[in-house]
């Protein structure tokens, strides 16, 4: 995501330890203790300015959910959000989401969703693709067994990649969406990617896979 | 495949057993027998006016085709195609899908064919789905470790089903094209059913799946 280089970001983000937590090694296994309720987590990897997130956390109060995000500058939009509405069940992390096994024990994460990843299409970049194996062998790490990766995308060439890659890791692949906007799909919550390509008229697509035990 | 009823097509069929097979239970494990050439052998379940068949056969004389059709009336018109290119790598078969363990050995297939299979889009229907897991089973029987189906369709519904189908069955999904016209992909054939939607402005969509070892 692009944005303005914003240097006043991090202090910000010091301001507010209680929403945005950056030593995540020392919360490893006790994540629970961040939240004001002991029920499922939620993450979101590659969060951007937190809009699905901060949704999904006030629709599902019974969730808790942590926002992942590895630049500050798009971080602290998030945070103003989290700021103006004080949820007990929605946490930052400013944090490469190839490090997530130094900061969440197996199974201490329930789901995690991909919303809109960067694409990187040229095939020399393919490493870089948060549904690149490496990645989902840390994703893997963190989930229980039969834990689920949900990944929506209006980028073409990198739901066919995903697709591939989830099954050729040894995913099963749950449900495929091809064009979720019309579908039956119900309580879809938008991201501010999927608001800007939706309306613009591309297909969003959907895709729900887990590891099997 | 709606088609008017060709009450002749069974006596047309049965004066050419050179090239659509009658008593297929009598050429298990010898179906080389029936080509010029000993090569490897592709199949397609569903074959229609046998358009894609016909085309695949002289395209690529190194390998020996069997369109496999369940309705005369449509397989009488790919048998004409036949008679007028007279392609010593392709037979025909009558014959329902679900029953080819009766008639090929184990690997005597070495690739399989789905093209615009009928897409039974109820949910009380999947069984018929050519993509259900009781089709796959007897397709893994006649492939070989490593076997792969190929499998093109315009129909959105069936093929985010056979994407996880597929999956859930222990596939493979190797790749997967969500618009197969725009894409770089080389050399594709067109079917007949390929022809009408593509030219009505559907996408194609296409996937290469494997059952492993
Ligand atoms: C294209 S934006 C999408 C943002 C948001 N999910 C949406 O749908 O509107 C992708 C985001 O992922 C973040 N990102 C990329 N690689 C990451 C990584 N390895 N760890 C954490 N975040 C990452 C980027 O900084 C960017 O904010
Ligand atoms: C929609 S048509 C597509 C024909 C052709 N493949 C094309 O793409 O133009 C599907 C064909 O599959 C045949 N079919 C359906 N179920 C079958 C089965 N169980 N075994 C063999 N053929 C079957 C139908 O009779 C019909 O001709």
């Amino acid at each position: 995501m692009r944005v303005r280089n914003k240097p006043w970001a991090k202090d910000r983000i010091l301001e507010y330890p209680q929403y945005v937590v950056s030593d995540p090694e020392n919360w490893k296994g006790r994540w629970q203790q961040r939240f004001k309720q002991e029920q499922p987590i939620h993450i979101e990897v590659g969060t951007g300015k937190g809009q699905f997130i901060t949704e999904m956390a006030k629709a599902n109060p019974d969730i808790n959910y942590i926002g992942i995000e590895i630049e500050m500058s798009v971080l602290v939009v998030a945070l103003d959000k989290l700021i103006a509405e004080e949820l007990p069940n929605l946490q930052l992390l400013h944090a490469d989401g190839r490090d997530l096994t130094d900061y969440f024990e197996k199974g201490e994460i329930s789901l995690l969703y991909l919303n809109f990843s960067d694409p990187w299409p040229k095939t020399k970049h393919a490493k870089r693709r948060l549904t690149y194996k490496t990645f989902l062998a840390t994703f893997e790490k963190i989930l229980p067994d039969n834990g689920e990766i949900h990944f929506k995308t209006d980028n073409q060439g990198l739901f066919e990649y995903s697709l591939g890659s989830f099954s050729q890791y040894g995913m099963i692949i749950k449900q495929v969406w091809l064009d979720l906007h019309t579908s039956s799909y119900e309580g879809n919550i938008m991201t501010e990617y999927e608001e800007k390509f939706s309306s613009r008229g591309q297909r969003i697509y959907r895709v729900e896979a887990y590891f099997p035990k």
